[in-house]
């Protein structure tokens, strides 16, 4: 059977870690499977590098902080090679330009267009263990382009889609998909099976434990992905489509306190006057997450991810005239928290349950959104902890009984 | 003009070199004329990622190690990119692989088969300053490879040749070339000019200043190179082809610290058996240096580089039947000095001179070596400086005056 494993930074920090993920792929190797790895960069690399970059200058070229963030893979998956030899195992390492991994051209956040089977199969031929840097792509110009935060992830299951894997592994510092976040919830209860339409969800809502784009490359290509951890044998939660009429109602709950809300007053209701500012925003690549319009006042309100913040009040100051503003604020001291689950559609009652245990914890709420499958509430930063636990108890989410409602 | 600037990893070493090295590239840019770069790794990059290996493989596959090594230099170019925007200029880095710097497959010591003109130009055309990764390349099975210890400078030569660039200059830590090394010999004098010949014997004695084969390469395109110093304005020394009638009878003295001497007693002075003994070596990658067989003892003696004293004996032992020798001795504390001239093969006193400069030294000689334009000798490590200060003072090298035997 053909394997693909990633590790991420942290699992492959120092020597010793290394050592201890070699014998990991060397486990798999032994049972007589092809093994492809993806690697990131080791423990706080990126960040040294974005450092670095930065003491130069605060605003590089985004071509320049990939062609200078992409050494760090290439640095983890030429160690673990010499690892793997060192323990007695023909290994081979290669990088996005020597596979082949084409992307599109947005600089810092790219996204997998086609990765090349050849060379990994010529490896893979001569009974190497392959090691490839994940994170990392190259565009039309044969420039170097990286996937964004987590895009290792993406990486494997890309490589695993176009290998026809039969299996792909995605090693973390956590045993699995947790029904919440273990430091908030003692008992939050690790979950066997998740959906991709889930997951997809508790990784955009701030999880954190797959890249949101890598689930949603799964789940297009239907890959099977199993997320463990590179620490515990522990046997990992498995992320697939659809698995039989027993849907949770709710699979966990996730919080994410890099967000903030920007509120614009006197905006006048044009339809005009909203597309121009969501417009203007998109052209500056920042996502709007949640957004209230009130129906009195002539205000609008709108998430945004913290980062964002600098360069949202800027491009709003400048436009503040043209879109008739009086008044552009933000609060950063803010928070998302969201329940997800495929059972909620045909569930009415999920909602109000959630308010339920907000209210019973006295946690005030600054907006709320739905889809089919979550809810999201936006709340004050310091009742996050007390939020995420509110409502993992009500849910009775620590048992596997989820018919509770 | 096209102009092809190297800097080295000391030249780079912080924000604040990169800035100062941005600046001297931003003025010859000024002048009007393209601008392509070479650069190092960043100060003793090289030498950590080499530590880092090391850790976890003592003996690493020299592919790995390459694959490894040159993420250095490709954060250089990265670096240099964004302190040259900062300082609002067009630059952009290019790796090996895209310019396409093709080598042999010898990982570690490759050398440079050709270089892709086409990406350069199209940079180059639209006003970039072009920054490329030094010491590497990549070989036909698309791996990348790098030059050996040194090797930006040959980056530098070729991509100057193909090029046909109007300048190529080596900056470095040193104003240029000097007859001696200026901390042994304090009247040491800069040389204004000195021939390939030249510069070759002392690149491969140990002056340090260039890397020998971007000496071969600059005297086969006929490449002139300027070496200089980054941190002054010194005027360097030009390196060329044949300079005119006035032939230095002796250019420089250099010395070498990394040298040992093997001794083998006891083998039979039969032609297999010498042949035996160096192509043995041979395979090992092992270069010999200067070779003594005496006519009347069965021994051998020949210099080879430090670093590889203890391969040499791990080859020697196991052959020490085949070869029919009796004892196998190193010694590793000598060094080697080394007067350069292109006037020398016309004056037969030279050698003599020499010799009488170390007798008043009161330097011991164990070995003796000649060539048309350099005549060497291993001496003992503890006599080096004192053997390179006789000699510069009995030819009278801190004077113009060169004719003084």
């Amino acid at each position: 059977m053909l394997v693909v494993q990633k590790f991420g930074g942290s699992s492959v920090a120092n020597a010793e870690r290394i050592f201890n993920v070699a014998n990991r792929i060397i486990e798999t190797y032994n049972k007589g499977n092809d093994v492809v790895v993806i690697l990131s960069a080791q423990g706080d690399t990126t960040d040294e590098l974005i450092e670095k970059a930065h003491e130069i200058n605060p605003n590089p070229s985004k071509r320049e902080l990939d062609m200078l963030l992409s050494t760090g893979e290439q640095q983890s998956v030429a160690l673990m090679a010499m690892a793997l030899q060192k323990l007695g195992y023909n290994a081979v390492s290669l990088n996005a330009a020597q596979v082949g991994i084409i992307t599109t051209s947005v600089y810092g956040n790219a996204k997998i267009k086609t990765v090349g089977k050849e060379r990994i199969m010529q490896e893979l031929s001569r009974k190497n263990i392959v090691l490839i840097t994940g994170f990392q792509g190259i565009n039309r110009y044969d420039d170097i382009t990286t996937l964004g935060r987590g895009g290792s992830d993406t990486s494997a299951v890309a490589i695993a889609a176009v290998l026809n894997a039969g299996l792909c592994e995605i090693y973390t510092d956590v045993d699995g998909v947790y029904t919440a976040d273990p430091r908030i919830v003692k008992d939050a209860r690790k979950l066997d099976m998740i959906s991709y339409d889930e997951m997809a969800e508790l990784a955009s809502l701030g999880a954190k434990v797959l890249h949101t784009r890598s689930v949603e490359v799964a789940q297009k290509y239907n890959v099977e992905l199993v997320v463990r951890s590179s620490l515990t044998r522990a046997e990992g939660t498995i992320v697939k489509g659809e698995y039989g009429v027993e849907k949770m109602l709710v699979s966990g709950v996730a919080s994410d306190k890099e967000q903030a809300i920007i509120t614009i007053e006197g905006i006048t209701d044009t339809p005009g006057r909203v597309f121009k500012l969501f417009s203007m925003l998109e052209r500056e690549n920042i996502s709007v997450d949640i957004i209230v319009q009130s129906n009195k006042a002539e205000d609008i309100s709108f998430t945004v991810v913290s980062a964002d913040v600098p360069s949202v009040m800027e491009v709003l100051e400048k436009n503040k005239a043209a879109l008739g503003a009086k008044n552009i604020m933000f609060e950063d001291k803010v928070a998302k928290v969201s329940i997800v689950g495929a059972g909620m559609a045909t569930h009415p009652g999920v909602a109000s349950l959630m308010f339920e245990a907000l209210y019973d914890a006295g946690v005030n709420i600054k907006m709320i959104s739905t889809s089919e499958i979550k809810i999201s509430v936006v709340v004050d930063e310091r009742d996050v902890e007390n939020a995420v636990y509110s409502i993992h108890e009500k849910f009775n989410l620590a048992s596997k009984n989820m018919r509770k409602s």
